[in-house]
């Protein structure tokens, strides 16, 4: 498995520093852990960061410590780390060291603390260093991996190339008689065969009438002649998140089925041809809705029409209707994010079609990372 | 998939309530999706739940309408559930409910909740309901959750039957020159193949001197005469998770592999005849403690003994040491909880070993849900 390569992780840790300066803050506990594999490179389950203008604070326990240790011999090595083994509470082994620190202003990250560890925390700083002060902060760390560096791009390259290779194949897994839990399966081999680390989630195979259900788990029921199958699936990627959908039909396509599969891919390609630097994310989708709204299928696309991919596998930019009072992050999509299109349609009781890439913003426009047909196959 | 029936729910809302008027609440507002699916049988990824003295209102958005809509017309309907399907944002939308329901004392989980959400919530409250109070509470659901109803133990019994049958069938995939990751690969086939929906963590294949890395991940290191091989695995059986390890030799295993399997095993057995019902979970993990203590390898355990099993791999109850100032949860074991067993002894560049059981507290003490042999297997 790779790694963000050491001058990666510094010039994003540069990036944090400067706003731990901006906000005034004496040091910033980072305790999302994708953040932390983006800062740090570890991808375990137990975790937490504190860093200061100077400093780097890497805290986990004895399951990881080898692990850590190995890597910070490498060239992906953390700069500046130094390593914390935690035995017994992470919250309460971080708030002594913040304490020692005499760290006065410290942010902490408002969209990942929950409410009780924030008591915990606040509450025995205040018995432990008087004057110290939690100050929330939002997208600190996320506002860097919003837009992905050289070493990112790459990887999610590489990922989108080998997951559409995987599409390719899991054609030939389509047929009738197989159930969609004997297909989905032979997809996940197909996912860890193609050397990712797992499925990013739980594969998507909703045959039939299953296919009107956007977030359908495959079920004993076996593909039939005529069938629309919905085929969604991701894998993780040295870290990072790929995720890719076509809809294809077992044996002959219903007429029906010709005209949804055709008003979602114009959907799909209006919003992939809306990708450009500066273009408001809300635009995006709109050119995809317009589409279907123009086909009389409005209704039928109850989702958004897109995600940012990375660490996670949703993440910012969310590609999706504008709703003013709740949704005020970043409108503009910039150069370096990555992020999905994927429309549907879905009609209960009869079926749906989604089409889904993967799609870079660049400098001339969008590069759309897997390349899969997007033709409707009889299969 | 089988789902808790309408009575077992109804009597999970009948605890939530006397927890609300025992509180002095109006309302609780549910947001961690463990909690969300022990009242509503929803296992979905987005979903809210409001409950009052006598309503249960059920936030969802359209992905999810269609499932919960032919659920809740079976014999596993969630009683007094009134669906609203959410457009938009899921806390503008329960916040203007909890408005319109003139709810004053609102509780909320503050273990679940970030620190953004409940500022937005409280906030936006304030505007649209005056005198409305969001007030912290911890456990309201979890409380019932540790100990398993019925229909639970019936789930765990039989996905502990069938995660056995897959440990038991994995043997045959060890052998040299097969990578890790082929190995794993091989067992989450297994465990879709014998009806679990899905891994319940990233399988751990872990030889040679990876065995000594508790959260190994598979790599490509291929199997080697004499090697140890840790094989840990769960799988999520109708919302529920189990959870194995065995370790095995690869061919002949040296007298320094079986002295620290015997002493693994005697940890095991040690720890497992330990509880009953009453019994301090601080005792069952140092009644492992203490025989790996006897054999000269305290330092070689570095994690807790168990874990609670059920919706989440990982919950109530922990078996672990005692940690005066931050595991404050009860103490003692009752009938009807589900954990795990498994003590482990790591030496780096080496090897290790662990051996995990899942165990349910019974009236005469304990029984064993996995059944597979804890002998050193030689492969």
């Amino acid at each position: 498995m790779s790694h963000a390569p050491t001058g990666i992780l510094a010039s994003r840790h540069q990036q944090i520093r400067q706003a731990i300066v901006g906000r005034s803050l004496d040091a910033l506990v980072v305790t999302s852990l994708p953040n932390i594999t983006y800062l740090t490179n570890f991808s375990g389950s137990s975790a937490a960061v504190v860093m200061t203008e100077d400093r780097i604070l890497f805290f986990t326990d004895s399951r990881y410590h080898t692990t850590v240790t190995e890597r910070q011999a490498g060239p992906c090595a953390c700069p500046g780390f130094e390593l914390v083994v935690v035995e017994g509470s992470y919250d309460a082994t971080v708030t002594a060291h913040l304490a020692r620190l005499g760290a006065r202003q410290i942010g902490f990250e408002a969209a990942h603390l929950t409410v009780s560890r924030h008591e915990w925390i606040a509450s025995t700083l205040t018995a432990q260093s008087p004057g110290s002060k939690l100050v929330a902060t939002e997208g600190v760390v996320e506002v860097g991996r919003v837009v992905k560096d050289a070493y990112e791009v790459g990887v999610l390259r590489e990922a989108a190339q080998r997951l559409s290779d995987v599409a390719t194949a899991a054609f030939a897994d389509v047929r009738t008689g197989l159930t969609e839990r004997e297909v989905a399966g032979s997809i996940d081999r197909r996912i860890r065969e193609a050397g990712f680390e797992r499925p990013a989630f739980e594969t998507i195979v909703a045959s039939g009438p299953n296919s009107a259900l956007p977030h359908a788990r495959p079920t004993e029921r076996k593909l039939t002649e005529g069938d629309l199958v919905v085929l969604d699936f991701g894998g993780v990627y040295d870290s990072y998140c790929v995720d890719l959908t076509r809809t294809v039909a077992v044996g002959r396509a219903s007429a029906r089925s010709r005209e949804v599969h055709a008003a979602v891919l114009s959907a799909h390609d209006a919003a992939v041809a809306a990708v450009v630097p500066g273009q408001s994310r809300f635009a995006i989708d709109a050119a995809a809705r317009a589409r279907l709204e123009a086909a009389g299928m409005a209704d039928a696309f109850g989702h958004g029409t897109g995600h940012g991919l990375g660490i996670e596998i949703h993440e910012d930019p969310r590609i999706v209707k504008r709703r003013p009072d709740v949704d005020t992050r970043g409108e503009q999509v910039a150069l370096g994010m990555v992020f999905t299109i994927e429309p549907g349609a879905y009609f209960p009781g009869w079926g749906g079609v989604r089409i889904e890439d993967d799609v870079l913003v660049t400098k001339g426009g969008v590069e759309t990372l897997t390349r899969v047909t997007t033709e409707l196959l009889e299969l």
